[in-house]
């Protein structure tokens, strides 16, 4: 079983067998050592491309973002925003993405500066479920012409669509602990 | 003049003489290698204090946050959240918080299991200028019971009362720029 599947075992929580919570050591409380383990794991994965950018979204997936970013060559990270404060110009990609936690739509930009032509993209995030924050991502990726070459996650529910959306677009895609179902309140990791 | 202070001398976009742009480089694009730069140098700052977490708020703190938490020896690190999610319970602490440059007041939570009774906590952030969010933060530790140390952050706007407020309540504070004033939109270092 993979490191991160092992955690998950040990502390994740299942709530009414659909929510999975890693509240305690991925995205709320971080444990940043386990975080460093799952960026080199996702950095070796991804060793034969050059990457230029790791793009996320607020928030969850910035630590592993950020772990990434290093690992991978001190590259730039920029992480899209879900809100639009004051301090963001119009000058900014955008695109509406559907939560599947939240159960909400929210319009999330980037700087139009912050994604470029031709540059090679590695977008990160905590969770792979139907896929709409990555597909968001993808798309402002392609609205600036950047090349976006995969999604790396935390934790996948591979029992949900949002690998096979993003292998239809020819994107590559790794994830450290992949759920294929929910049983009894408990993840399972081998069908 | 400090590592920080040059970059935003360099790269920092000043409006109306009030708001300081590091979207470039520190909260929207990250330079991955300067925000660890600067994790050392709080690290540095903080050596003679015993810390056992790493606390800020969503979101521009948290790659600065993530990197201290592994100089000081892989502590954990705990983000307070600005809005409430389906897969948060209602077991935390909440204080309301006003943000200086959004002019908005947002309800900030903690898990109450992420903050612990007599633990030493250093807070960090990407600002402190009124330090409305710093002081939330406080607030958030003593009800857990927690010891907040200090408060260190990449930019501080020294016009601006923040730092008095925290050091007032006994904590350190760090900042690794020190905008003393902004005229013809630059930042002033040296008054």
């Amino acid at each position: 079983m993979k490191l991160l599947e092992q955690r998950i075992a040990k502390d994740g929580i299942v709530i009414n067998n659909d929510i999975l919570k890693v509240d305690s050591f991925l995205n709320h409380k971080i444990d940043v050592a386990l975080t460093r383990a799952l960026a080199k794991e996702i950095a070796e994965q991804f060793k034969n491309y050059k990457i230029d950018k790791i793009f996320t979204i607020e928030t969850s997936g910035i630590p592993l973002a950020f772990a990434v970013a290093e690992e991978v060559g001190n590259v730039p990270l920029v992480f899209a925003k879900k809100s639009k404060s004051l301090t963001v110009g119009d000058d900014v990609f955008k695109v509406e993405v559907k939560s599947f936690t939240r159960k909400t739509c929210s319009t999330v930009t980037v700087g139009d500066k912050y994604l470029l032509k031709g540059e090679n993209v590695l977008i990160i995030d905590d969770f792979l479920a139907e896929g709409n924050a990555s597909i968001g991502l993808v798309d402002l990726c392609h609205q600036a012409g950047a090349n976006p070459i995969g999604v790396a996650v935390a934790i996948e529910k591979s029992f949900q669509p949002g690998r096979g959306k993003l292998e239809a677009m020819g994107l590559k895609v790794y994830s450290c602990a992949d759920v294929k179902a929910f049983k009894d309140n408990k993840p399972v990791f081998e069908l």
